[in-house]
């Protein structure tokens, strides 16, 4: 279970996100609070109460110079992180996401750090494909050949990402990441996997965020991560006791609010099953997931 | 706040208390328990929830091939750690120290990880001297000349270490570590110093354990940190939930025990203000610190 | 261009080999001196001279408990480790592989360290598949299914040895690694890849050693990495002008020999287009490598 | 021995000068050339042609936003780092220092990698206080008790930083390093170190470069390392063979030149003994070392 934000809008600094709020994804990093596990097998190899710490690894990548995408990312926990805190406070972007990881007995490597960034596009992930190991040889088959050889880690969400980029995701985001999801559960049936897929994830090419929420819909019980967006003028508390104004076009989409206490109507649930685009300057438009049986 | 555990006794690999336990030193890591912090101002920076994380490095030192003391590191958390579960499964020694490190605005670095090793000793400590900034230059200045450039970090717990090898730790343990004590505490009112210093500790050169609770006694409400010896035969109960036997001349002691339940007979909690020396086959001592007025 | 030693004879403290020799493994990572480059077209990329440096990991895999196998990793260089110099003077194996990593251009992972472990045996390789990001998807394909999920990094080398674990290494050491090569130099054939493949590799179950010394036959002018075997009583001058003597039956296999002054009656060249099996107090025998055509 | 250089002029991308020319400082982290090592005793230590190494570590500081300074600091080599390729293609100054550490026998820290920062200026160093060990006490007692606790490392350019600080560097940044290199002089003296301290230097408040070439003087055949200023025009041969112009008004001092082959009309010599002031579009001054007698 990890945490992750995705911003749009003005630039601003990544301090104003990652670091100053009372509750940022520095401070989610050492406590998460949103998290609905309890039906999630693998809670129960850390307990219910460890499971908050996102403390695997640590990454940002964001729209920079000239349009390229930058990118950082640390197998190093972000709460502490000097570097992060330096880089935060200069670097400034209109588009950027960032994440901070939970890894329980994965492979702990800068390579499965979030996002993940190719041909322009960068991709994170909340979540899990519950039984992966089974099911990676196939999906991993069914990437690209010529895209195959730029993966460079182990993990299911670089999977998730390749194949959304093989399945079109530079000229159909909504279409490529309907197809990917399709395709994890044609495997999790294929294979009798009877735990869910659970996803939140965003894609970017520096221009929009397309960000996805998802369970496996034959689950009983189970539940997606959970997403937020920001909704309206965001004014966030910060951890000094103060407040900080975004700019008034900032759009933001969370794993979980970035204040201790927030209220409804500023941030908003993504719902489950949805695929919501966020574009300068207007509203989000949220379409269901519908796989063609 | 930090974690350590200390063993003393016939020779066992060291994931029978590292990692085997339901409350192993990794597990620790993720998730501590034991934890007296309310009136502790450096709580408020983190919450108080948030504290148990103790992600920030990890170490051990154990008494090694030929009588030498080996020393193993390292930055990264322990709890997904490869190489420590490998060390842990395959170095078998019969007195070892290991820790978890939590370092709250602190300094991310190997050379902060404890135990620290000198001179045929090893040292780690859970706690903090209060106001150390303030604190820092006069009592480095009270290290032996000698031993000065063997200071490669820049920890209060280091310093604590190097001013006992000063006033004698491997002469007289139980007197250097009551004169350190006293030479913290002066300082401490030498710069009006209200917060107080809180430290468990243990130094050990192979051959025994000399470990230490205390708590500044002019600080109303003060507690010390959390200190248990084992007292009995051991069985601790393990992660896949079955039982082991650690060997019966086993002396452990923890800031909590490794168990997630447990029986105050078998784990006793050591007296704030005392020292405890713990040799093979002999029931510690106790000895009171006494600060000469 | 990596640099690699294997041990197989009495146990020894592994500082033995990888410290203490005036040219030992860790002097070798950062200056290393049996290079055959001139034809290699990733020469040019840093230039001949740069090379020698082999500072992009560092790992060991040894037998140890209960016949169980040890593993240590990490990326940081070899040379100034503290970590490396005290696991070396407190681990004792009587079977060990050691490498030191020089990945230009490649990804810098704990996962992409040698050796690799897995069902019992450990692996290591110096040398490279050219053209393998074009090669890569096939080859792993050919990787047993059950096996696949077990690959955790993305070099050329841990898909060798998931290739030799899926051909038999286990049931027939000589055999699987020589259809090994066979279906590497098939690829290359397939996808006409003019560049040579280049390899000295060492496989173990922890009672023998399996090394390997090959260079496509295609292609005029390629050289094989060194590789060389120990032949007679070793007494290695060591890094203070002393001399060291290994027990009578050791038997080092490695990249250079551990001495910057050496005879080639105590170091003997392996042939390049064999394997050789050495195992305690016997003589090596070697199987020349032919591919069925 | 390690590396490093200064930029001073209209912003740039750091790449222009850290990744792009054929012998960039990425390029000098693994294949230093100009070093004059014969006569000092610790080349002895890794022979001669070892030394060129300079993958310790890596650090950069930059002018950034609104006046503040930014600063990067990693363990893990150059040459192969992602992170640092990224963040110099996305992060423009127009004043900055970067460095490459090499540091045989040293200890390997984060904070130990230059540049360091403090109080608005930021500060490297190649060269060594021969003897460090024995003088360190003393001259670290002479750093101002308010900046004492700011010392996170353990290094003798960490202590000749804070010595200039506490000397005036911002106030009189020519007099606070003349001072600083006499205070380090004197306790050679006091002491009877016959090693020569040896340094070149770069301070800098972001608004000008202060950059010092220095060797003891009493020590025969002692040399400084080698430093170079650009003089005039500078257009850079890049690594893929093209070309690249710096902005007019560029002003570079570095350890050794960018360029594999150079002009000494390009790149001056920095005569030993003195301190360089550069500012924007002002020819650099330079003043003679005197040390009161």
């Amino acid at each position: 279970m990890c945490r992750w934000l995705a911003y749009l809008g003005s630039p601003i600094p990544l301090e104003d996100v990652l670091v100053r709020p009372n509750h940022s994804l520095i401070d989610q990093s050492l406590l998460a609070r949103n998290l609905y596990l309890p039906h999630d097998p693998r809670a129960a190899q850390f307990r219910r109460s460890a499971f908050p710490t996102n403390g695997d690894g640590f990454g940002v990548a964001w729209r920079g110079r000239g349009g390229t995408i930058g990118q950082y990312r640390q197998i190093e926990p972000a709460w502490d992180s000097q570097n992060l805190r330096h880089l935060a406070a200069q670097i400034e972007s209109g588009c950027f996401l960032a994440h901070v990881r939970a890894a329980p007995g994965g492979t702990i490597a800068e390579q499965n750090c979030h996002p993940f960034v190719h041909g322009g596009w960068m991709f994170q992930h909340n979540g899990e494909i519950n039984g992966f190991s089974a099911l990676k040889r196939e999906l991993t088959l069914d990437v690209d050949p010529g895209l195959y050889p730029s993966i460079l880690g182990n993990s299911d969400s670089e999977a998730c990402f390749y194949l959304a980029l093989s399945f079109g995701l530079a000229e159909d985001p909504v279409g490529a990441l309907t197809r990917m999801v399709a395709r994890v559960e044609q495997a999790r049936r294929d294979r009798g996997v009877t735990a869910p897929f659970r996803a939140t994830m965003c894609a970017s090419d520096g221009a929009q965020l397309v960000v996805l929420r998802w369970v496996s819909p034959d689950v009983a019980g189970a539940q997606a991560p959970t997403l937020f967006h920001s909704a309206g003028a965001t004014a966030l508390r910060t951890i000094d006791g103060g407040e900080e104004r975004l700019p008034p076009d900032a759009q933001l989409i969370v794993s979980e609010p970035l204040e201790l206490h927030w209220s409804a109507h500023t941030w908003q649930e993504v719902a489950t099953g949805t695929i919501g685009v966020f574009r300068p300057g207007e509203a989000p438009v949220f379409t269901s997931i519908e796989l063609a049986v």
